[in-house]
């Protein structure tokens, strides 16, 4: 079983609520990495016996850190229309809310469709970069193969102030699985905090609320495999304790799979 | 009183809840302005005797297409921290959700801060432009001083599909009103849908979620004062039925007030 199967299995209990572990594969500094919780509150969706259709959107407030160990997640579905349905989560340890979440899903129809924001240019393929060793980092950013083309976690934190937090990133779980939603919802949360690579500094930093939209349905999920995406990530502002990223996560015949805000609190 | 004012006006209830009423100066072309909804569930958190600090992020879900007249609105803080706060909002109407709402509120702390994102250049003044007729559109629009610089709404819609979605748009509440937290969140939902530009074809939509993030503090809106501020948006991509939506709310001095996003279901 992959780990991050395992990170997101969730047990149905009798009142209806999820059950869930945290996974020390996917472990941050102090608790859990952010996107297995993302990922572990769609999970709670897609397998309530309510749920219709496929997401589209998904937005996760994480209210506390998480500590390591048992988890419970109750999905309520708000409204089903014809075609959407509204889900509001709530992730709970000890009786106390660490997370809450609002998911819509939908039953897409076949309409005219047509990107309008330009894949990255010019990038080197996947196969021709090496994987960033990350030694030394938690062990979250073990379970990605991460091959940067550009904005990196620095080598050396040398306090250099860095022009922009841009990073274009080729990013697949690891060891490789084959992408789905669920596995999508967390790798939109694996960019390295934008004060870092800004900043070439470490800071305290923690998301405080994450939204994904969901370009792709299932078949295009299946359809890129296991292999690498496109991430790009950037920030807009950093202002008086916090910041915002928004990301693009691209398929590798380059259509868009997901894009991803999040604002994130930081200290120093 | 501004109008605004008016239809943000809420009533606490005997229960805990408040009392509001979708107001006509509001009206869209079927129930209210989705940014009136919007300010209303951040109003309601605003009036919350628990309330600490600042909104920093907002995600309101459109769960159906809210009916003329009365709604109430619950809102949980859902853990208190330190310097942060997480809310839930729901807002029923007949006694089923018509929206919900997450909030994260915050206590900011002068850090070291630094803007990112470009502010659009080479713009000519608000002064300089005219005001949008908008003849025939619904009743918000009328709500709203907009001063197009690039992609207004078409005179005619002749179905000739243009390369982008892209808008900037001077815009201020009418009649002018000093800007606060409330008023930017309907702000944010006041750029038409993405899929008019673009198609220059009226077809039916509607928001299912939206997400501001607030970089500014109470000061900074205050300072903005009741002048227009100069709004963006964009889409990144159209596909079967749902695109996506980014703006930019930028003060007349080029502070970034707020980023935000929403998804928007359509049909054709």
């Amino acid at each position: 079983m992959h780990p991050f199967d395992t990170a997101t299995l969730l047990e149905l209990q009798p009142d209806g609520r999820f059950r869930g572990h945290t996974h020390p594969a996917y472990a941050n500094m102090v608790g859990p990495f952010g996107g297995t919780t993302a990922a572990c509150l769609l999970q709670a969706t897609m397998q309530h016996h309510a749920h219709i259709g496929e997401p589209v959107a998904l937005t996760v407030n994480f209210a506390a850190g998480l500590a390591d160990g048992e988890f419970l997640i109750e999905a309520r579905a708000l409204r089903t229309n014809r075609s959407t349905q509204h889900w509001a989560l709530e992730l709970t340890q000890g009786g106390e809310v660490a997370a809450s979440a609002t998911a819509v899903f939908a039953l897409r129809r076949e309409t005219w469709s047509t990107p309008e924001a330009a894949p990255p240019a010019n990038l080197p393929a996947a196969d021709t970069l090496t994987r960033a060793p990350l030694i030394g980092r938690p062990a979250w950013t073990q379970r990605f193969d991460m091959r940067f083309v550009r904005g990196g976690l620095p080598e050396t934190f040398d306090e250099q102030n860095q022009p922009d937090s841009v990073t274009q990133v080729w990013v697949r779980d690891e060891p490789p699985r084959v992408l789905d939603f669920v596995a999508l919802a967390a790798l939109c949360d694996s960019f390295f905090p934008r004060i870092f690579v800004r900043r070439r500094k470490v800071a305290p930093i923690g998301t405080v609320t994450l939204t994904t939209y969901f370009h792709a349905d299932a078949a295009m999920l299946r359809a890129q495999g296991a292999r690498h995406v496109l991430g790009t990530a950037r920030a807009m502002n950093f202002r008086n304790g916090y910041f915002d990223q928004t990301a693009e996560v691209w398929s590798d015949d380059w259509q868009l799979l997901a894009s991803s805000h999040q604002l994130v609190y930081y200290r120093e």
